[in-house]
């Protein structure tokens, strides 16, 4: 069992040479002559690689084995191994990660799980995002999360920006939103889920996060390339956080962004989300105007799935472009609408009737 | 008080349009009508765009005023707000952050109390890695460390990829150490700080880091941005962790490599390191052959020192580059050289010996 990363080299680059220095720089390094008797301990520690290959534009792409014991089975030793060191050092772009289905952690409820929850199998969820995005007292998110509710949203999420602010303190904003999804829940047998922004130091996120989830918090929402992919992952692996958890992209262009450094959209969005313990991953869709392209989204999309998580199309989303989300994704995918609900000239209820209809 | 932060885009971009994206995307966002009564309220959140430049090759540079209050005093949300959606929006590099000097974490020992730690006021400080990387059992660190302790290293510390692997666990590489480092400190009185390599879940990583500090640990390495910054302000604020944490730069090439996306190394490993706790930042040092050209190494230098933190430039130093070194360090500095001690062709310990001989 091993961990297979591709890289991509501008074609002025010396890819052989390039390809070496991360097989060897980046795992055992080198020895010398007095280590000649511990010579086949270092030797299972080294990287490999498989080839190296010349696309039709002149870049290259190396592929390249570690060894799975080089890592613990998380997602922060494995970014430290394939691209710590050598990130710094050329131009290069870790444009495919291939991990061991066991590898790191699998998601607790994933698409099953919040259909479950949410007893709907036979049509996309339709999700929507508080707005505005900071500013509203936690009674004024209750009014908004009654006006959708009623009208049969499935998810709400707060912005991801807001934080635990004194003007909507996290849980009192939780406190006033659990009061209408229990009152809806008693009128109508139907729930809906509300993913709680979940901040802070590490040690005080997820003291908060177990908080939340005490308090009736039936979700939870993670900008998990801000706080890091290991508090992603302690989440996930914590017995107290029964609830399933929406990773939110933000901050993801400073890394996938550029075409010559960093790693993909796929591989951060998709294997490593996919790895960490996400329910469902949201993503800057090709439908708006942020930097994913069709072809990406759909490998994203394949990548998530394939681990039971929900992806979720955010960023543009409208119901001119249901059909073409439908034909995309089929029904096993979470709609994201912030402003495509909030600001629906008629209202928020309004708003989510016109992609109700159109999912019936 | 508020934040300030330098956006650089391309001489195409309309920045103008783009800098109100940002000030208005990244904070409270529109409302509608409806909301007008509660305008006062959404306007103390918005950002505001402080100015706009063109500069000599045609790039722009807007600037962009946050308020304070719509973070939570940490990096996570700071970075948040100033790039999360917004990164994933538009071709655009972040290059500078202004942050009030009480912003986030102080170091809790820094440059004073690891200098109080060693007993050493007068020279720069020496620092070595284990080398190999991988493969060698706790015992062999221990006798690594006894060759460099006899000569009078100041510091070692694991080398970032070594995780806790089977070969050499981490609280057994640590007891060995911390062995050797009391039979010195038994026979001369003088100490050395072992900068042990804390890994592993958030959770994990935290009962690991208080595990080690209760064994005897005297200093901490932590890959800051494979584990996230909410980890290090967890580490730097637990009252358990008594001991200075080193912030090591694996991943800093993904982020701040492109000239036109992501943080700028000055801000990643300069302003931010700076207000999350870190008592030394390793950079990749422009006498090498990494990215960091000497202006930059400058900068980080200048933020970091003003904060009472040791800049501790790695990567290709050697006895030849320590005169230059001096000349724009001065004696505020941890000289971390790897190979340049590890691979002395007379051993570890001629390897310390020729960079003290310089230092005297």
């Amino acid at each position: 069992m091993s961990i297979e990363v591709d890289y991509l080299f501008p074609s002025q680059s010396d890819g052989a040479k390039q390809a070496e220095m991360i097989a060897i720089g980046q795992t055992a390094g080198t020895w010398s002559a007095k280590y000649v008797h511990k010579e086949d301990c270092f030797k299972e520690h080294l990287g490999q690689v498989v080839s190296l290959d010349r696309l039709e534009n002149g870049s290259q792409v190396a592929r390249i084995k570690f060894p799975l014991n080089n890592t613990e089975n998380d997602i922060a030793s494995l970014l430290t191994m394939i691209f710590g060191k050598y990130s710094m050092a050329g131009t290069a772009k870790v444009i495919q990660v291939k991990l061991p289905e066991g590898y790191g952690t699998s998601p607790k409820f994933g698409i099953t799980g919040i259909r479950q929850k949410l007893g709907v199998w036979d049509r996309p969820l339709v999700m929507s995002i508080f707005k505005p995005a900071l500013g509203l007292s936690a009674s004024e998110h209750a009014t908004i999360l009654q006006e959708v509710a009623s009208a049969g949203l499935d998810i709400i999420k707060d912005e991801e920006l807001l934080g635990d602010l004194p003007s909507a303190p996290t849980l009192e904003r939780l406190k006033a939103c659990t009061h209408v999804i229990d009152q809806y829940q008693q009128q109508t047998g139907k729930t809906l889920l509300y993913a709680v922004n979940v901040t802070g130091r590490a040690d005080v996120l997820l003291e908060r996060a177990r908080l939340l989830v005490k308090n009736g918090a039936n979700a939870l929402l993670l900008n998990v390339l801000s706080y890091g992919f290991s508090v992603l992952e302690a989440l996930a692996n914590d017995s107290e956080i029964q609830v399933p958890i929406f990773a939110h992209p933000a901050l993801a262009g400073a890394i996938c962004g550029s075409p010559d450094y960093g790693l993909s959209y796929e591989v951060v969005l998709g294997t490593l989300m996919a790895h960490a313990g996400a329910d469902a991953v949201l993503l800057p869709s090709s439908y708006g105007n942020l930097q994913l392209k069709a072809h990406q989204e759909q490998e994203i999309r394949d990548i998530l799935r394939s681990r039971n998580i929900f992806p979720v199309p955010s960023a543009g989303i409208r119901p001119a472009i249901v059909p073409q989300a439908l034909a995309d994704y089929g029904i096993d995918v979470i709609l994201n609408a912030g402003t495509g609900i909030m600001d629906h000239p008629a209202g928020p209820q309004e708003g989510v009737n016109a992609f109700s209809k159109l999912l019936k």
